[in-house]
């Protein structure tokens, strides 16, 4: 690598996660932007509606100071949306009303009571919850939702919450947050290839890959997923390298890409599936 | 809660997950199944092929106790599978060659070698490294792949390591990990009910959770999932338990459900797809 990438943790917060009713998809979304803006991608906690568990995992992110620290869930209306009051009791700052929030939520139900679609726009106390930060935080403007963002500088580390609305998360994500990335890293590429090898399993691809891995590590990353079991022996590989300048890390890609198929085919296999 | 749920966490390695190539699909069927054998899956950690950070997490779950650690990736042959060394390392417990583990891989690659299938069925070290376990260790037999599972008990904990690849993570679950579970917890039940409320937003529907909660909670769990943003209000419902008698469970869920239908529709809202 010809640069140091920033580190990010994620931290994923919500019940629904932790008895398998959806997939990750938030994380996936987030590790994915991340990547392909340069970013390195470290680890992800997934954790329940639970204010200890918040906050200890709050304090244990902390402790290994990553550049950022992305978490989604628990920003919303309801009494298990923990998660303000999670980082706040990590790092012992009060919650107080966020002026800039409160206006933001304000508006939120004042517009939404004009287009008849609540009957009541008074801010309850489950809606003045949402504006309620950590003290030294900004909000970020959710441009789809009541539930703003928030942004909190600790250490050597920017806390970032996100809610856990999809679509609120990747809308604060692209309004504030990438240029927010952007800004740390700088103009960055990501170069990928996958290609499948039918015929020979993943065992006897091995001596080939660690070979590869000698020749273009660090600067390439390969990775072998071995799809199914036999009589279908089918592995795919996956290519990836990051870096500055395109065309270098594109030829290098390339050049790993040409070797490991070169000697699959020596091996008996058939490339499938080459991009 | 008629009884105490033993409590789960998983451990996801794999750099594919990290770099949002894929959602952690694993994790989230595990969960799932899990939930439904009720245990209580308390936590779910992600991380890279790195060995560094495979024994630090190893560590890090150990400290907290939980009845079961299930990890899955990292066992096959290729350079990057490290969980068995990251295991190794966190424990102070040195791999050795298993002898039921060994035959099962020496069989394999001989029974693909029958089929014309592989080329060579010699033990290769890449192949003979899924065959080296944590001393201690009960290897799992995988009837779908190379890669046995691994069962090491430490302490309060169970720590089961199953292959990355679905179909054989999901293999060997049903083949010996499922009964594991159930032996520990006994014949228990999970009972899930969900509906949708249009017309109401969340906020406006809080105070209604909260006094469901106040009279349903704990043996029953609701949760509200908002859907989208505006002008389509749409707020999902999923209320859930677990007990040892099923009637008992489903009976106060129907009163939870009940109790939030009357009142989401007292407050405008419309249900729409109610199980």
């Amino acid at each position: 690598m010809d640069f140091k990438r920033p580190s990010f943790e994620l931290l994923s917060i919500g019940n629904e996660l932790l008895i398998g009713r959806i997939p990750n998809t938030n994380g996936q979304w987030l590790a994915r932007q991340i990547t392909l803006l340069g970013g390195f991608c470290a680890r992800m906690t997934v954790i329940r509606d639970d204010l200890e568990d918040i906050s200890n995992a709050f304090r244990e992110i902390l402790r290994r100071s990553p550049r950022f620290l992305i978490a989604s869930g628990g920003l919303g209306p309801t009494y298990d949306d923990l998660t303000l009051e999670g980082l706040s009791k990590a790092l012992e700052i009060p919650l107080k009303p966020n002026s800039d929030a409160m206006s933001w939520v304000t508006q939120r139900y004042e517009d939404l009571y004009r287009r008849e679609l609540i009957r009541d726009p008074k801010l309850t106390p489950q809606r003045m919850k949402m504006a309620l930060l950590p003290l030294g935080s900004k909000p970020l403007r959710n441009p789809i939702g009541a539930a703003p963002g928030v942004l909190l500088e600790t250490g050597e580390t920017r806390i970032i919450c996100l809610p856990g609305v999809p679509e609120e998360l990747k809308a604060i994500f692209e309004d504030s947050v990438k240029e927010m990335i952007v800004r740390e890293i700088g103009c960055l590429h990501f170069v990928e290839s996958k290609f499948t090898v039918q015929g020979v399993g993943e065992s006897s691809l091995a001596p080939v890959v660690e070979e590869a891995v000698r020749r273009y590590s660090p600067q390439v990353y390969i990775k072998t997923h071995p799809k199914g079991g036999s009589p279908n022996i089918t592995v795919e590989f996956h290519v990836t390298s990051q870096g500055r300048d395109r065309e270098i890390i594109k030829n290098i890609v390339d050049e790993a890409v040409k070797y490991l198929k070169e000697n699959a085919i020596r091996l008996g296999g058939k490339i499938t599936d080459s991009d």
